[in-house]
Formats: structure tokens, sequence, C-alpha cells
């Protein structure tokens, strides 16, 4: 998706050649126009899918993936990271470990809003080694809901969960795949490379 | 708003005379085309107000907020509710209490995002005791920026928070006000009561 990239390039940083900071429009501080053109482009990339529901992970999936549940006109569920006081009957779980935050978090879905009829598009902001995208094909998948695929807006094709993913059958759409982190340079998978 | 009224009436599960459930359309499974005319709505009573920025809080505000956001033109920033090992360079900072979640979280927006030429929309989903409205009007006052209001989903009329802030003169517009809560009942300030 060429905005995107061009955000990326633009403001995106490289802080190693693994870590990509992109808080000015997708993490932190939000680009409204961005993310509606992103969860557009996810819509349309499933549109004959039959989608039922969109779900996502707290909190940086939320932008990108409601717009794509509003052109697809279903349901966003995003998923919860830990468990609240108001959240405890009958969760779907499963356990996610985040690199960049060092931590183990329990991903929770209520039951209550998936069930086997559900064919689910998974949104996520970040495919790296693909422990959150896992995670929440896990949960989903508790529930008896089917997943239709995976819509990433940035995946580090240099890590590993992308090929995971995909060679376990399920499908997934990355709107920008970065083929090498270094600093100040970001190199796209047949993209080219901007500086 | 009186899709928003209706909906609470029809899915709203109040908990206990203080506990208002909302997590089938707000605060987990999410319904997107109510979150546009939410952001809608706040974006037209703002919009003579030269807001620069919305600001919200993860992870519930980010829906409501991103439309009132795309409808302004203008970014969204999240702040965070706890530091993250890619965020720590110049933060903002609050201390917040969550009476639903027993715990005080750090709110913590990055300071580069905000700056005193900035006219800033805060939207949150809840307003009850007031404490994250605070936290958030905070952390957007120690960068210099200015405050145009608070956009509120849902305003407990209840609890002390809607007072509090608008005894010191700040603008809150809340898009259902709910004057008492019983069992399986619920009753909205100057809009009857819904069984």
């Amino acid at each position: 998706m060429e905005n995107l990239m061009n955000k990326i390039s633009q403001e995106g940083l490289a802080l190693s050649d693994a870590v990509l900071k992109v808080d000015s429009f997708l993490n932190h501080q939000v680009d409204p126009v961005l993310m509606k053109e992103i969860g557009e482009t996810f819509a349309s990339k499933f549109q004959r899918d039959s989608i039922t529901k969109v779900v996502t992970l707290e909190s940086s999936g939320i932008a990108p993936a409601v717009f794509a549940a509003l052109t697809l006109n279903v349901p966003l569920i995003f998923a919860r990271k830990r468990k609240s006081l108001t959240l405890q009957e009958d969760l779907l779980t499963a356990d996610v470990y985040s690199f960049t935050k060092e931590e183990t978090n329990t991903i929770t879905i209520s039951s209550k809003f998936l069930n086997e009829e559900d064919h689910v598009l998974v949104i996520d902001d970040f495919l790296a080694n693909g422990q959150a995208a896992e995670g929440l094909i896990k949960v989903v998948s508790k529930s008896g809901a089917s997943v239709a695929g995976i819509g990433i807006v940035i995946e580090k094709a240099f890590q590993n969960g992308g090929k995971r993913l995909r060679s376990k059958g399920i499908r997934v759409e990355s709107l920008a795949k970065i083929a090498k982190l270094e600093a100040g340079k970001v190199t796209f998978v047949n993209e080219g490379s901007f500086v």
C-alpha cells in the first residue's frame, strides 16, 4: 500500500535492525486518514470471504480494524491484554509473549461474542515473530469460529512470523513488508529501499 | 444521542448501582457504525473550536476518537496506560486511579506530539469520578497545549466527575447521561427510564 510505505519511509524510525518505531501515525499518534485507507484495504481484500467479525488486539490494532469492520459492516472485537474486573465470565484466553515489552500477557475475548458460526478477519498492527497473531488465532479458534485470514499493517519479513503462519496454510495479507532495517533506512520487500 | 441511549437501554448491563457493562458495543465488542456516529457527533460539537489534536486513553476511547479525529481532519493521540520499551523519551505523565480495575496506572503521552500551539479535544468512553479525564487534562496541560473540552460517550451523572470538571470551567459534552442504575434498569438524565 503506497501511502503506508511512504509514511513508513518518511516517519518510521529504525531504532535497531529489529525495531521500527511508527508512533507518529500508528502506535501512539494516529493518522486517521491513513487508518481509514488501511481498514478499507483490508476490507477490500476480504470482501468475498463472508466475514462476520473483525478481531484485533488492543491498542494499536483498534484504529485500522474499526475502519475494516465499518466497511465490512460487521462488529469489531478487540481482545484484551489482561482481565479486568468487569470481564470475567467465560473468557477465551491465550498467553502471548511480547519481545518488545519483554513480558507475557494473557489475551482474552469473552466467549459470548464468538461462536462456530463466525468467520473472522484478524487484524494486527505488526507481524514479527508471530506471537500475537498466533495468540489471536488460538483465542478465536477456541470459540469454534473459523479464521478467514490475517490482515497485518506492517510485516517484518526478516523475522519468521509470516513464514510460520503461511506454512500452516493461514492467509496473511500484509500491507507493507519490510525486508531489512538499518539505522535510518527501511528496505521493503520487492519495493527497493527508502533512505 | 438517541441511537446511543437506545443501545445502552437494549444492551447495557447494570451490574450494580455503580457499574454499567457495555462490552457488546463499546468496551470489548465494538459497533463501528455507532462509533462513527459518536465520533462525528463530537466533531460537530467542537467544529468551531479550531481543534488541532484529539487525545484519548487506550483502549476503549480509540474507536470513537478516531472517527472524531477523521471528521475534524486532525491527528489522534491515544495516551498509554504504562510505559513501553519503545516509548521512553520525554514523556508527559499523570497517575490515574481506576475504581473499576482497582489499580493506579501512569498515563503517558510523548511530549513530541503536543505543544503550546495545540488546542485539544479530549475524548473518553466513561466519565464517573473524573480520574481519567483529569489525568488526560493534566498530561495535555503539561505540554503547554490548551484543552477545548472533553467529549464523553457515557457520563454517570450520579457520580461527581462531571460536576468537578464543570466547576473548574471545563466544557464537558456527554452523549448519554445516566441518572441512576438499578438491577436491569438504566435511567437517563432528563430522558426518563428504560427497562
